[in-house]
């Protein structure tokens, strides 16, 4: 058993050789005419400018937390938190590399048909995948190997705890400062391109369309990718760091062991499933979005069912001793949550996809005007809020009962926590398929965007459209999957929270009684952070969306024949790029800080205001999350819907109503809601790190 | 001191005499001409037959929970259950009454200056607030007296506390469908009227416009009547549950007098203070809105400045013995209750007066269209939520401060609690006073509806506007002070519930440790509730006003000549009204059963998630019902600040853009977040009645 960690190392390290191979494959596509090739090399240099003053900008933030580290609780802690946000950044910078690679070649591909193309920009969202997925699972066994086994840290799990800490920190910042960013140049590009000039988004004369791709790959790629990783990193620590500090569950030595070896077992069976389920992925010559989504799907499937096989024997094999009353309790905790996960990805497709009553119902809203449009989607992802909810308590009670059964009566309570937090891992050891699939959607677009500026036969754009309007639907797995591991791995770190606040100081456990006044007024702090949260980040979008119109105005008002589409007149699209990236950066500096600065000052104040806020925080992020990505996602496809010819088609009124509706989703399903995630478990995580020193 | 009880009783006696002086004096003016009579008549009845029917329905369920009370708790506490029923709806049935003869008198008062139609309104609204606060106070004494005193149910404190059950359940219900019915008919009239027919909406020939008036007594009038009897009855039960189901709390015999009958002397010296405050709202001759405001306000601050005086009094007296510590301490608690209320009014006023920034932002963003108007409310409803908490907090903090520092070291804890729990009285004490100011606003809203429909001298419509706008802003204090209360007497309740569960059974205390897993499901479904209680009640409205649009088209489409304004020709008013009480009527019960369901379904599953879903209810409530009335208040006076000339002005494109928000913000702010509140309270006072029998 103790060979695990090496194994997952090693799955680790077929993950990044595998997004190695997959690397070749893609640059050895061509990338088509030279219009394109400029197009391609305009949107790298813009997205790569952007991550890398993204990353001067966080790096100063992490220093300042690594030396607080240093101090308050360990040296090493600095070490493991600055190898977690340096293996993270670097996953999101070869990701988006790489996808700003393969988008050109996805048009080209798709002059050969559907088949090629889709082949293409699969394989550069693997390359994304299996870079975080094996980057993240190879930091965190080698933090585990080195630290917990050679330097036998074991008195200080927080040096391991740390690595995910580091995760965090580049995946908040990543989510916000890219969903800034991209909502930013993409209202900015609409409004003034379709609004003001009359012209169409994609178009070559409007200045802001590069920024716009830009944007896809900024906040899709590389801030969805720095997302899964922490949330992949996430959910493997928690269960392990649980265990490290929670006393009562340790009964015998033997107990021990299994427990913390199960998280990386699963993780290292997920992983060779989501390799062999990558090889899947297998475009036909038809554009029927049944066939390309049957294509595509396939990999996800194989792999989940792999890993379901894998768990059930990993399960037998570890917990079969005396110690535990059932061997695949725990299994029955992994797959509980696996489906858990899935199916909250159906619940957020039913609320968002136009293939259900939801969308369809705004749709047919959209013919009385905007406002009921507004209220209609408001409503939708509300109702989705207590739907998913109910969800999710079925994977917890699933999830605890399968860890009650595994234990003896002593520690059944504990038992059950420790099943929450592995079911969470069910939801992410397919992270490597699940994330290729994902990051497969924003490469497809911006194919879509390079056919329609470097004017391709529209028969091109067609194929694009097909790739491209599967992706918002494979989109919905990986955001049921976040969203959900995201409650599981809170909750669980939360639990360890309050263990860690009992190891720190025996004689004075942590009070989560929300009867008792300190931790109710964190429990109404926290339930308010979310809002400011989401309304700090609106704004932020708003203001900078503002600068970018105003660029664009400039350029249409002072560039002779711009406006005309003049044959050699070209916007000045690196200004605007510019413009958008030093926006975005600079309003991602306040909401971000405050997802670390405010626990730490709550912590210090008293730990159980600190509990009430967490617990707050957890619930009301949760609720808001799923209102916003759900609400934004049911505007975006109404309004697609009746663009397909329903209710007058495009230019109709009930069209421009559902494009009000459209544009208000777009800060709240690719700015606020994906944020809300991340801000729960940083502040979960900062807590867990820092409880020692709380107290 | 046992003499309290009596002499609140005789306060609210006098209350009750004021009211009854106030309506002769409003039966006396005179209610102008012929077509105003008609107008009137036709509201009165309108109202007068929708809140038949809304009885009808809501009887039922009364009787239902009644028997379950009597056979579940006690016989006696089916009694004082109807007994708060039956008080808080006749408070409503007489104040709406009286606002439905105000009306046409305001208008009529109006030709002769602002100072007689001020009166006039203020008078209208003064029986609604002194026959809610007094009747509320009345029932609540003798409730008092009889059961607790004379029959001495003392170990059955639930007899005294199901009245104020009996009291949300007719605010939750006349909050919610009068809410759905008001904006139902809102929605209907301005679209089909302005948008289709290009008729305004006080028009006569618009067949809405009657409904349209209706609603705004129903809605605004006899709902809020409800809401603030609620409030009202709430916030002297708290604390009174508290200490008799507090066992740690009752040291001597000698401690628990004093703070039983401290909660009544303070509704005692409130009820004085707002009786002498009402004498002095005097209007002058100028239409000028800051002399009206000072003439409105006038009664408002002094009844307030008596009660502070009169709690520093009481304080001093019950509190001076050898058994506290400081005999003001809990006069802090009451008076900081008080400030934070008026704060919280304040901050209200702050994010929808477009006296300041947020509104002038959002009316800027409105040049950018509808979507940046939504956004922009959306984001300052959110930051209006954080303010709030903050603001809660601070009451919270220093409310219990005040409590902890009354007592002695070992009833500290329990002390504190008690400090919050008065602190709602605080803000509750000058209901009577408070109330008149905000049910003048409808009066003045309907009073300016005459004037249109009877086509009077614009000259008076001109004074009517000057009386409504003001209605506008003194809402908001109305407002602080439900939320804020809201707030603390659920955290009061909450703790009785705590009690309550212990005291049924002592060996096992109730589990509100967040950490474990039956608490913090409910705590998730607690905050999923408010999401689920929006969406249906958002929905309804657009269900309803749906209903209203198509009577409306039929009666343009087969009335021969009403479009044209034929003269002679009158729209089927009755029709409409009828059509949207039944809608609003049908819709009002899912979720107006969900909010007592819920709560009993869970507490007789486990009490700890019972405790974890009262928790999380509460934050999520309290964050979402600031979140939708400020942001509805916001969009409201965005679009007024429009129409008053700015950015265009009237039917300019900004202007159609802040209708959409408003039209967004209709149901937010007048449906779903009013109801919000009670939910809250509701679901706890639920839990609390009903504590012995889960156990």
């Amino acid at each position: 058993m103790d060979a695990v960690p090496y194994l997952a190392a090693v799955s680790a390290l077929a993950a990044l050789g595998l997004a190695g191979y997959y690397y070749k494959l893609v640059e050895a596509a061509s990338p088509g005419n030279e219009r394109m090739v400029f197009l391609m090399t305009e949107i790298q240099k813009g997205a790569r400018a952007f991550l890398k003053k993204e990353y001067q900008w966080v790096a100063v933030f992490v220093v300042i937390l690594a030396v607080l580290l240093a101090i308050v609780i360990a040296p090493l802690a600095a070490v493991t938190y600055i190898l977690g946000a340096v293996l993270s950044g670097g996953a999101g910078y070869v990701g988006m590399t790489v996808a700003t690679l393969a988008n050109a070649r996805t048009t080209e591909a798709a002059r050969s048909g559907p088949g090629k193309a889709l082949a293409v920009a699969f394989r550069g969202g693997a390359v994304m995948g299996f870079s975080v997925a094996g980057l993240a699972l190879l930091g965190l066994t080698v933090t585990y190997v080195v630290f917990v086994e050679l330097l036998e840290v074991n008195d200080r799990f927080e040096i391991f705890t740390a690595y995910g800490l580091g995760a965090s920190t580049i995946a908040l910042f990543s989510r916000v400062g890219g969903g800034i960013y991209t909502k930013a140049a993409d209202v900015g590009a609409d409004l003034v391109g379709k609004v003001e000039a009359g012209i169409p988004e994609d178009d070559p004369r409007n200045p802001a369309t590069i920024a716009d791709n830009v944007g896809d790959n900024v906040g899709d790629v590389a801030g969805m990718g720095a997302d899964l990783f922490e949330s992949y990193a996430g959910a493997i620590i928690a269960p392990i760091s649980l265990v490290a500090f929670a006393p009562i569950l340790v009964v015998g030595d033997a107990a021990v062991l299994p427990l913390l070896m199960f998280p990386m077992a699963i993780a290292f069976v997920g992983m060779i499933a989501s390799i062999i389920g990558s090889f899947l992925v297998k475009g036909g010559e038809s554009t029927d979005s049944h066939a390309l989504a049957r294509a595509l799907h396939m990999g996800t499937n194989v792999a989940m069912g792999l890993t379901v096989l894998g768990t059930i024997g990993i399960s037998y094999w570890m917990f079969s001793g005396d110690d535990y009353r059932n061997p695949i309790g725990l299994a029955i905790s992994v797959i509980g949550g696996l489906i858990v996960g899935w199916a909250l990805g159906k619940c957020a497709e039913y609320f968002t996809s136009d293939h259900y009553g939801p969308v369809k119902k705004i749709a047919n809203q959209a013919e009385t005007g905007p406002a009921t449009t507004i209220l209609g989607g408001v409503s939708a992802g509300m109702l989705s809020v207590f739907a998913s909810v109910a969800l999710i308590l079925v994977g917890v009670g699933l999830a605890y009962w399968g860890g009650q059964i595994t234990f003896t009566e002593e520690q059944q309570s504990i038992g059950g926590i420790y099943g929450i937090a592995v079911a969470a891992i069910g939801m992410l050891a397919t992270t490597g398929v699940v994330v290729s699939v994902d990051a497969y959607g924003p490469i497809a677009d911006n194919a879509g965007g390079i056919a329609e500026m470097a004017e391709l036969d529209p028969s091109v754009r067609q194929v694009t459209d097909a790739l491209d309007s599967l992706g918002n639907t494979t989109a919905a797995v990986a955001k049921g999957f976040a969203v959900g591991s995201a409650a599981l791995t809170a909750l669980a770190l939360f639990k360890s929270f309050e263990f860690a606040i009992l190891a720190a100081n025996p004689d004075e456990a942590l009070n989560l009684n929300v009867g008792e006044v300190a931790v109710f007024i964190g429990l109404f702090i926290g339930a308010g952070l979310p809002f400011l949260f989401a309304a700090l980040t609106i704004d932020a979008v708003g203001r900078a969306a503002q600068k970018m119109i105003e660029e664009v105005r400039r350029q249409f008002r002072e560039i002779p024949g711009l406006r005309e589409g003049e044959p050699g007149v070209i916007p000045d699209s690196a200004r605007c790029v510019a413009i958008s990236t030093e926006a975005s950066l600079k309003e991602m500096i306040i909401p971000g800080s405050l997802a670390v600065v405010v626990p730490l000052v709550t912590g210090f104040i008293s730990v159980d205001a600190l509990g009430g806020l967490l617990a707050g925080a957890l619930v009301t992020g949760f609720a808001l999350a799923i209102f916003m990505a759900n609400a934004g996602g049911a505007w975006d496809n109404a309004k697609k819907y009746i663009e397909a010819g329903h209710h007058g088609g495009k230019g109709s009124d009930p069209h421009k109503a559902a494009v009000v509706g459209d544009t208000v989703g777009d800060p709240f399903k690719d700015t606020s809601g994906p944020a809300m995630n991340i801000l729960i478990k940083v502040m979960t995580i900062v807590s867990l790190v820092f409880a020692s020193a709380f107290v």
